[in-house]
């Protein structure tokens, strides 16, 4: 590689990194894509491999496998833990640095309990292969546990289910649990029935799906309550521990609680000792640089951008991604002597949500959906975003398998907690 | 479930422990199935989770749901701790006990380093879907660590995979890990040379695959070598730990060690206090009983039983499914009166091994065969004994899309040694 070429180092192979790396395709520059795991993760369908509907391998694939064909993309498995900014170098963990001379931080974000942290043991989030296969060991256990358990008290919060936080996560985990106990693993106990499983959702706010119009939310929340998911609004949790949660005056016994309520940003700000807001995000300038280092980009869940209309850009895939694309334009347009700068736009194409393997809540503004005819759209489009060829053929059988037969493909539990299996 | 039946508890749904229980079909009996795992495993396809050609849910199925029809049968997940030969009761882990009328113990076998279990954390062995995780993790993680190493000794060292134990476990791996290095990996990576990377298969005795007719031996380390894998025979390895192997006057620098040279019965002999061989394996009547307790049985790799040539049953799955079927009907034919002793006679099928996704070598006494006619013999064989349709169908496309891509769908570091992923 051309040592002499403009140096872009990528930190993230998320949406917006990948999505950058590919749009830089043919620029006159070297590129370095650091990421702390060897795999890009299409975190959209994570909720699936969480509750047993697909396998890890199914929804993430090696980063330097997808960028095999691009000689100008070097691939580094590495931890960042700080840039130099006076000395343009990203720091690694294992001591080294790499030097850049354009920096793109797209290092997404994790879930947060905001101020709660010890609530993290018994409440896990979603966020990576190991939360999903933390989640799905949780949840199997809390079933073959219940088979053993006498005690009809303690057995009844064993098949107590609790999901914080009424977002398409939440919402999509409650329909899919729902459909586990009451369908995949009817009929294969014998001490307990599965029907009898409680799956509750908490909502601290008046309505689930808050971002989707109102009537979404309306519908969102009958076709759960349809498929026996109790819905609480209103009301946020206050405690939670091995035993249940306590929102409002209730408290609920539940051996098994999933956190969906929120996240924070990655420790970019940290490292470059930048402003962030509240939930940890760099408060950007219009063109996505940080302010004072216009050789810094930061984009995806880890940047805080307001839209014209005062809202924020919302931590999503296609923002994500057209913030990569809008860099790569930038970066481009800089090495042919254009450095005027660039105010993104972020472009809102829609909302989504699925409930259960029937139905769905689409929102394109413009037009609302919902019912069959919105899952399955929601589903082309899911294994049309699916970058790999194989993996959209693999997840497709997966679905048509449990659509047509209920029964789900990875019901595997592993030993030991953080997400082994 | 009729409380006064014969009550059959079978600790194990392993091969032998499933045969059993669908023998027992129809049977006067109720069963009561106990595993530490909630799902059986396809071991003779696991060395391909480790090498990243199957993910971890298509060789891996739910207990409970392989039994779901048997309405005569009750699954626990549960630790077996001991075994109450005057109570006839099984004790589990969490202080609960099961009565049982007849036992069947049939708990398999774990990878053994006599006398070295220091090794273990260097050179994983290869029983558990998580060990073959954490092999896959290893394996991958070198090149990862090889892209970024700077040092040429250090760099060869993450290069240099060696494979303890030349048996068919071994054998597949170093073929499996050869593909992928000079194969599957090649030209995804910027700093180093995949093909560079050694594969090194040692064996204490005098040739590979000792069961097997030396021709095919003979045929199997050639095809090895023809891959690139270096094949070390006649000296035992002495001494090994995280820089690398000792084996006669040889110490190999590598990071990367596995362990396919041995393995020890599980603790069923601790637990009845009964007589075992060297290999922990429970020496028992030719009917396959505990001596001095007729209601008991050991079968599969926790039994040691001789064969009228004095060569001891061997580990293989075919002996485990023969005896399961063996010890159903001595159960049936007691419940009808018949308590006359039933020796078990093992039927060697034959042996097989693959090389690579080419070879094979298949050993049938009666006839030998090698080559690819061999290789989709023996895959054809192996999608003909998976246990469930769908994951059939699954193997067989993922296997189809590495042998005519050479591309493997399971690459995933997971973060975390121990297996997560």
């Amino acid at each position: 590689m051309d040592e002499a070429k403009h140096h872009v180092v990528v930190v993230g192979a998320g949406f917006g990194g990948l999505e950058l790396t590919r749009a830089l395709a043919g620029a006159p520059v070297r590129i370095t894509m650091i990421d702390k795991r060897n795999h890009h993760l299409f975190q959209p369908l994570l909720y699936q491999v969480a509750t047993t509907s697909l396998a890890t391998s199914e929804i993430a694939w090696p980063i330097r496998h997808l960028l095999r064909k691009r000689k100008d993309v070097t691939t580094l498995l590495g931890n960042v833990t700080g840039v130099d900014r006076a000395g343009k170098r990203v720091l690694l963990e294992d001591g080294s640095s790499v030097a850049y001379d354009t920096l793109v931080l797209a290092t997404g974000a994790r879930h947060a309990y905001f101020g709660h942290d010890e609530w993290e043991p018994f409440a896990p989030g979603l966020k990576t292969l190991e939360d999903a296969t933390t989640i799905r060991r949780r949840i199997l256990l809390a079933f073959e546990e219940g088979e053993r358990e006498t005690d009809p008290a303690k057995r009844q919060a064993l098949l107590t289910l609790v999901i914080v936080g009424g977002g398409p996560t939440g919402v999509e985990l409650a329909g899919t649990i729902v459909e586990l106990a009451h369908d995949t693993l009817r009929g294969e106990f014998r001490n307990i029935d599965t029907r009898q499983a409680r799956v509750v959702l908490i909502e601290a706010g008046d309505r689930i799906l808050a971002n989707f119009a109102p009537e979404l939310s309306a519908y969102a929340q009958k076709a759960l309550e349809r498929l026996g998911v109790t819905v609480e609004l209103g009301r946020p949790v206050t405690h939670l521990d091995a035993e249940g949660v306590v929102f409002g005056d209730t408290h609920l016994p539940a051996r098994t609680i999933l956190w969906a309520a929120g996240v924070a940003a990655s420790p970019a700000a940290e490292w470059l000792g930048a402003t962030a807001d509240r939930a940890a995000r760099v408060l950007v300038e219009p063109d996505l640089t940080v302010p004072g280092s216009p050789e810094i980009f930061v984009i995806g869940d880890t940047a805080h951008l307001l839209r014209p209309d005062g809202k924020p850009v919302p931590g999503v895939a296609p923002a994500a991604k057209q913030q990569g694309k809008h860099v790569a334009a930038t970066i481009k347009a800089r090495l042919a002597g254009d450095t005027a700068p660039r105010p993104f736009r972020y472009r809102h194409d829609g909302d989504l949500a699925t409930i259960g393997k029937r139905a769905a809540a689409i929102d394109f503004g413009w037009i609302k959906l919902t019912g069959w005819l919105a899952w399955w759209l929601w589903g082309i489009a899911h294994i049309y975003f699916l970058i790999d060829f194989r993996n959209r053929l693999a997840v497709t059988l997966s679905w048509l398998w449990i659509y047509f037969t209920g029964q789900r493909s990875a019901r595997l539990i592993t030993q030991g907690d953080g997400g082994k299996g």
